[in-house]
C-alpha cells in the first residue's frame, strides 16, 4: 500500500502515536499509524476549526468513533494548535493528563465526545449533523447559512460490526444527513486477527442499501485519492457519505504492518527504530520541526474562518434581530426566563386538581406546558410514541419537517439514545428520549455515556414495572431500576402521580450535568393529597407524605405506583392506633444529596423498623431499610396477566403489606 | 394485495387470533393475520416436527422473532395438534396459561424460545442453525444425516430496524448457514405507523450484502410465490435465505388492514364482524370445522418423520457405536461422569500449588482441564480472545473448520450472547462467551433472557474493575456488577484466585437451569492459603477464609482482587489485637441459597460491624453491610491510569481499610 514517498506531516502523527504509546507502555499504535494520511487531509486541507475557541458553535465536528486510536486526536489537536502541549502527550494514559487512554470529553479541548466503547462515536455524529440539519433549517435565511458545517467522523472494523452501527446509519441515510461524512478505516485487522473470519460483509453495498453516498475502496494513504473523495462528498444534497479508505493498520512499521500486533501494544523499541528507518524519520521522540509544525498549524485559518462566521451573525442580527437572539438563546443554552414559573404555577395547579392517571399520560400534559415555552426540546420516541406518550400538540417530525422537534427513531434504542447524546453534544438542543423501562437495556451503555458525560438527556421509560400487565415478563422491568441508579452520575425519578411527574420534568429540565430518567406508569395512579410543605418537599427527592406522629415506629418507604399502596396500609394502622410515617421517595439520588439534617428528619437513623415498597428487585432497598427492615418487592421476573392480578400475585397487596408492618411492630414491642 | 380466493386453513389462524385477542381485550392481531399464509404453506407442505415429541431432536426449528405475533404460533401449535386446546387459547394471555402474552419458553411444548424483546429471535435462530450446522458436521457421515434440518424464523420491520439483526445476520451469513431461511414479513407499518419515514432500507441489498441469498418482494398471500421460495431456498449450499414476503398487517380487516391500528389492540366486535365477512368465515369465535383440523393436523406425518429419522439413526448406532454414544450423550445434555473428580483433583491441586496469576488466566487454564472432557463446550469471544483468554489448547475455530469447537463472534456482544442462547436452545452444546465486564452492557438484555429460559450460558466477563487500568472508564466496569446481580436466576461469580476461579468454572458447568457470569481480572492476585474446610466451603459462595475469634467484633467481607487488601487490613489488625474475621464472597447470589444456619455462621445477624470491599457501586453492598456497617467500593466513574494507582487513587488501600476498621471498632468501643 505504500504507493507515494512518504509524508512528513502525517508521519509527525505516527511518530507522536508510536511514541506516546512506547512511553505509556499501553495504548493502540496501528490505528493513528493506519490513518494518518486521512486525518492530515481533512485537518490541513478542509476542517473548520478555530484551536483558540474549541467551541465556536459552527465549526465542523470531528468523531473519532474507533476511540481507541486516541493518540491520533491528541496528536492533531497538538499539531493545529490546540491547548495540548508536548508535555500533555508525554503524560499519555496517566491520571488527570489532557490525553487519558480513550477521548474524553471535558478532559481535552478540542474532544467533542468520549469514545471507545464501540459503534458509539458514528451514533453521536449521526446526532450532531441531526442537530445541524435541524438548527439551519430552523435559523438559516437566505444568504446567512449561519449554520453550516460538516459532521466527520472516523470509524473502524468493530464500529461496523457492532449493532449500533446499522441503527445509527440506517437513520441517518432516511433523513438524508448530506454533511454527515465518515471515514471508514477498512484495514480487515480487529483483535482476533484477520477479519476475513468473522466480518466479511459488503460494507460498500451495505451502505447502499441505508441511502448512503459511498465511495468504494480509495487507497487510504493517497492524498490526491482523500482529497477526491472529500471533494465529492461535499458535493452531497441528500444522502450522507462513507468514504471507505483501504489502509494498512501500523503503516511504516516493517515487521507489525497489516497485523494485530500493531492494533493494542507498543510497537517496542527495536520495531520503533526500524519503522522511523522505514519512513525516513529522523527525530527523536517528541520532537517535531519547526517546518511541520508550522506546516500543521491552523491557529490563522481557524481565527479567519470564525471571524467570518461571526461578521455573518452579525449581519443576520440586524436583518432578522429576534431569530439572533433566539439562536443566540439555544445555543448558550439559555432556559426561558419564564419556565420556573409556568412550572411552579402549573404544579400548584395540578395539586389542587387531582386526577387519576397514568404518569405517562402526566408526562405528556407536561411536555404540553413545556413545550411552546422551550424550543430546545427534541423529543422522539424508539417507535412507542403512542405508548410512551412522548408526542405533544406541537410535535412536527423532523422527517416531515426539517425544522421540525420530533423524531420517529425507529425500533432502534441504542441508537436513539447514542444520536441523542450527540445532539446534546452539537449544542441548541434538550433531547428527550423513550421506550419501555425494559427496553431501557438495549441502550444502557448509552445511557452510561451520557452520564459520563455530564449530558442532560431527558429518558423516558414507560411501562415501568409488572402494572405493564399482558405483555409479560420480557416487557415487565424487574431489575432495571436498580442498574440505572446503580449508573453514577444518573438521577432516576419514578413519580407517583401527575405532581410528581411534573415536578420530576421540572427538575429534568433544570438539570445541566446530569441524564435524568423518568420512569412511567402504564396504568393509572391515585394522587394523594398534599400539603403546601409537601409539595415543596418533592424535589428533595425522598419526604414525609403521611405522618401521624412526630417519633413514629415504623416508616414505610414507596415509590410510584406502590405510593398508593402505603398511604392505604397507613390508614389502617393508623386506625389501629400505631405511629407511622409514609416517604414517598421518587428520587433516590436526589434524596441522597440532600443536607444529613433534612435526611435524618426523614428517616431518623434510630427508626429501623423500615419497609420499602417497590415493584422492582427487592436488594436494593437494603440501602433505606438495612438489615431490620422489610422489602416489599420482586424478587423473579414478572408473568403475563392482567396488572392488577398480577399486583395480587406478587403480593402487592395492603392486606400484606399491613401484616408485615404488624410483624415489624410486634417485634419491637417484644424487644 | 388479495391476489387469490382466501384460504381458509390460513383464515383458521387468522380468527383463532382475532377472536383470542379480542377476549384478552389486549394483544397483537395485525401480524398473525398478515402472516397466516406464509404460516401455512411453511408448516403444512415443510415444517418438519412431531407434535407428540416436541423435543424431537432432530425437528425443524422455528422461532417467532416478531414475538408479539404469539396468537399466529399458538394458532398453529394447536392446528397441528401440539397439547394447546382452544381452551388453552381462550386463555391467552392469562395468568399461568399456556398462552402467555409473548412464547414464553417451558410455558407452551412447542414454542422454541422466548421471544418479544425484538431482534433476538432472529439472534436465536442463528445459534440454532450454527448447532445444526456443528452438530452435523461433527456427527454426519455418508448416508447417515443423521442431524440434518433448517431453522425457520419470521420476522417483521422492529427486528431489521434492531442492531442486533445486523451482528446476527452478518455472522450469519460468514458462517454460510444455507440451512438458516428467515421471512420478512414486508409490511411496512410499525407502532409510529407508516415505516416509510423511519425505516427506508433496502432490505434486499443490505442482506446480499452479508452473503445470504435473498428471494426479492413476493407476494406474501399468494401459496404459489411461498412454495416456490422456499424451494428456492431449500437449495442453497453455502448462504442463508432471506425471503422477503409483501403482506398487509390485518390482512382481511376492512377498515384496520394496512394500519398500525390493527398491530397492537384488538379489532373490536364490529371490525371483527366484518372481517368475517371479508374473508367468508362463517363460524364463531374459537370454533374451527373438524376437515380444517384434518387438514391441519402433523400428528401422523410427524411421528412417521421421527420414525424414520429414529431407524436412521439406529442404523447409524450399528455402523458408528462411539459416535452414537456420543451423539446421544450430547443431545441428554449427560455431563462426562469424569468431570467432578477432574475438577475436585485440580482445584486440589491447584490450592496446593499457589500462584499469583490473573483470574482471566486462571480461567484459561481451567479451560485447557475441562475442554478435553467436555466436547459439549463451544466457546467464543467478542474479538477479545487474547484479552478474555476463552481460547483453549483444543480450540478450533468453526469458520475454519465446521466442527469445531470456537466462534470468533466479532464485536458484536448482543449477538453473540443471543446466539449462545439459540445454541443453548438447540441442544447438543453448552457454550460460553466473552467481552469485557464493560461490555456486558451492550448484551445485557440476552443475559437476561438466558436467565430468564433458564439457560445455562457460561458468561465469561473479564477486565473486572479499575483494575483495567489505562483504558479508562469507558472501560472500566462500575456498576455492571450490581446490575448483573440484580437479574433473578444470574449466578454471578468473581473469584478472588486460581482456585476459587476453578470452584466457579466447576459450578458453572454443574448448573443446569441458570446462566452464569465468571468475572475475572486483568491482573495478577495473590492466592490465599485455605484450610481443607474453607477449599470445600468455597462453592458455598462465601466464606470465613480468615478468622481470629470465634466471636468477632468485626467482619471484612471482599470479592476478587479486594480479597487480598482484607486479609492483609486483617493480618495488621490481628497483631493488634482485634478479633475479626474475613470474609471471601465470590457468589453473593451462592451464598443467600446457603441454609440459614451456614449463613449466620458467616455472618452472624449481631455482629453489625461489617466492611464490605469491592471495586464495585458501592450501594450495593448494604445488603450485608446494612446501615451501620460500611463500604469500601466506588461511587463514581474510573479514570485512565495505571491500575495501581488508581486503586490508590479511589482509596483501595491497606491503610484506609485499617482505619477505617479502627473506626468501626472505636464506636464499638464507645457505645
Amino acid at each position: 500500500m505504500c504507493t507515494q514517498t512518504p509524508n512528513k506531516l502525517a508521519n509527525a502523527i505516527r511518530f507522536l502515536a508510536i511514541d506516546a504509546v512506547q512511553k505509556a507502555n499501553s495504548g493502540h499504535p496501528g490505528a493513528p499509524m493506519g490513518m494518518a494520511d486521512i486525518a492530515e487531509v481533512l485537518w490541513r486541507d478542509y476542517l473548520q476549526h478555530n484551536p483558540a475557541d474549541p467551541n465556536w458553535p459552527n465549526r465542523d465536528r470531528f468523531v473519532l468513533s474507533n476511540g481507541h486510536a486516541s493518540m491520533l486526536l491528541y496528536s492533531l489537536l497538538h499539531l493545529t494548535g490546540y491547548d495540548v502541549s508536548i508535555e500533555d502527550l508525554k503524560q499519555f494514559r496517566q491520571l488527570h493528563s489532557k490525553t487519558p487512554g480513550h477521548p474524553e470529553l471535558g478532559y481535552t479541548l478540542g474532544v467533542e465526545t468520549t469514545t471507545g466503547p464501540l459503534g458509539q462515536g458514528i451514533a453521536n455524529a449521526v446526532g450532531m449533523a441531526i442537530a445541524e440539519k435541524t438548527l439551519a433549517a430552523t435559523f438559516n435565511r437566505t444568504g446567512f447559512p449561519v449554520i453550516s458545517h460538516f459532521t466527520y467522523t472516523f470509524l473502524g472494523d468493530g464500529c461496523l460490526m457492532e449493532g449500533i452501527s446499522h441503527e445509527a446509519c440506517s437513520l441517518a441515510g432516511t433523513l438524508q444527513l448530506n454533511k454527515l461524512i465518515a471515514f471508514y478505516d477498512d484495514n480487515r485487522i480487529s483483535i482476533d486477527g484477520d477479519t476475513e473470519g468473522w466480518f466479511t460483509d459488503n460494507t460498500a453495498k451495505r451502505f447502499e442499501a441505508y441511502g448512503w453516498h459511498v465511495i468504494r475502496s480509495i487507497d487510504g494513504h493517497s492524498r490526491p485519492a482523500i482529497k477526491a473523495a472529500i471533494e465529492q462528498a461535499h458535493q452531497q444534497t441528500a444522502k450522507p457519505t462513507l468514504i471507505i479508505c483501504r489502509t494498512t493498520i501500523g503503516y511504516g512499521s516493517p515487521n507489525k504492518a497489516g497485523t494485530a500486533a500493531s492494533h493494542g501494544a507498543p510497537l517496542g523499541q527495536e520495531e520503533i527504530a526500524l519503522t522511523r528507518q522505514q519512513l525516513g524519520w529522523a527525530y527523536p521522540p517528541f520532537e517535531i520541526p519547526e517546518d511541520i509544525y508550522q506546516l500543521w498549524s491552523a491557529i490563522e485559518r481557524g481565527a479567519e474562518q470564525q471571524l467570518r462566521w461571526e461578521q455573518r451573525v452579525r449581519e443576520y442580527a440586524k436583518q432578522y434581530p429576534e431569530l439572533a437572539t433566539q439562536l443566540h438563546q439555544r445555543l448558550s443554552n439559555q432556559l426561558a426566563d419564564s419556565f420556573n414559573s409556568v412550572m411552579d404555577e402549573y404544579i400548584h395547579q395540578l395539586n389542587d386538581n387531582p386526577e387519576s392517571i397514568a404518569t405517562r399520560k402526566a408526562s405528556q400534559n407536561t411536555l404540553n406546558v413545556i413545550g411552546p415555552i422551550l424550543p430546545e426540546l427534541i423529543g422522539g420516541s424508539a417507535d412507542l410514541a403512542p405508548s410512551n406518550l412522548t408526542h405533544w400538540s406541537g410535535s412536527i417530525p423532523i422527517n416531515q419537517q426539517p425544522s421540525g422537534n420530533y423524531i420517529h427513531y425507529g425500533v432502534r434504542e441504542f441508537g436513539m439514545t447514542a444520536i441523542a447524546n450527540g445532539i446534546c453534544l452539537h449544542g441548541g438542543f434538550r433531547p428527550y428520549t423513550a421506550t419501555f423501562l425494559m427496553f431501557s437495556e438495549y441502550a444502557q451503555n448509552a445511557v452510561r455515556m451520557a452520564a459520563l458525560m455530564k449530558l442532560p438527556q431527558v429518558l423516558v421509560y414507560t411501562h415501568d414495572s409488572i402494572g405493564l400487565g399482558e405483555d409479560g415478563p420480557t416487557h415487565q422491568p424487574v431489575e432495571q431500576l436498580a442498574s440505572l441508579r446503580a449508573t453514577p452520575n444518573l438521577s432516576v425519578w419514578r413519580p407517583c402521580c401527575q405532581v410528581e411527574t411534573a415536578v420530576a420534568w421540572q427538575q429534568a429540565i433544570l438539570t445541566e450535568q446530569t441524564p435524568i430518567a423518568l420512569v412511567l406508569s402504564r396504568q393509572n395512579l391515585q394522587q394523594p393529597h398534599r400539603s403546601p410543605e409537601q409539595l415543596a418537599n418533592i424535589q428533595r427527592g425522598g419526604y414525609i407524605l403521611r405522618s401521624n406522629s412526630s417519633e413514629p415506629d415504623l416508616i414505610l418507604i414507596a415509590t410510584g405506583s406502590e405510593v398508593t399502596l402505603a398511604i392505604e396500609a397507613w390508614d389502617d394502622l393508623t386506625a389501629q392506633g400505631f405511629k407511622i410515617n409514609v416517604v414517598s421517595m421518587p428520587s433516590t439520588d436526589t434524596f441522597d444529596k440532600q443536607p444529613e439534617e433534612y435526611k435524618q428528619r426523614v428517616l431518623p437513623n434510630a427508626i429501623r423498623q423500615r419497609i420499602a415498597i417497590e415493584a422492582s428487585i427487592s436488594d436494593y432497598w437494603r440501602k433505606y431499610v438495612g438489615l431490620d427492615g422489610l422489602i416489599m418487592g420482586m424478587t423473579s421476573f414478572g408473568e403475563s396477566a392482567p396488572a392488577e392480578q398480577l399486583f395480587d400475585y406478587f403480593g402487592f397487596t395492603v392486606d400484606n403489606l399491613v401484616t408485615m408492618s404488624l410483624s415489624l411492630l410486634k417485634e419491637n414491642i417484644e424487644n
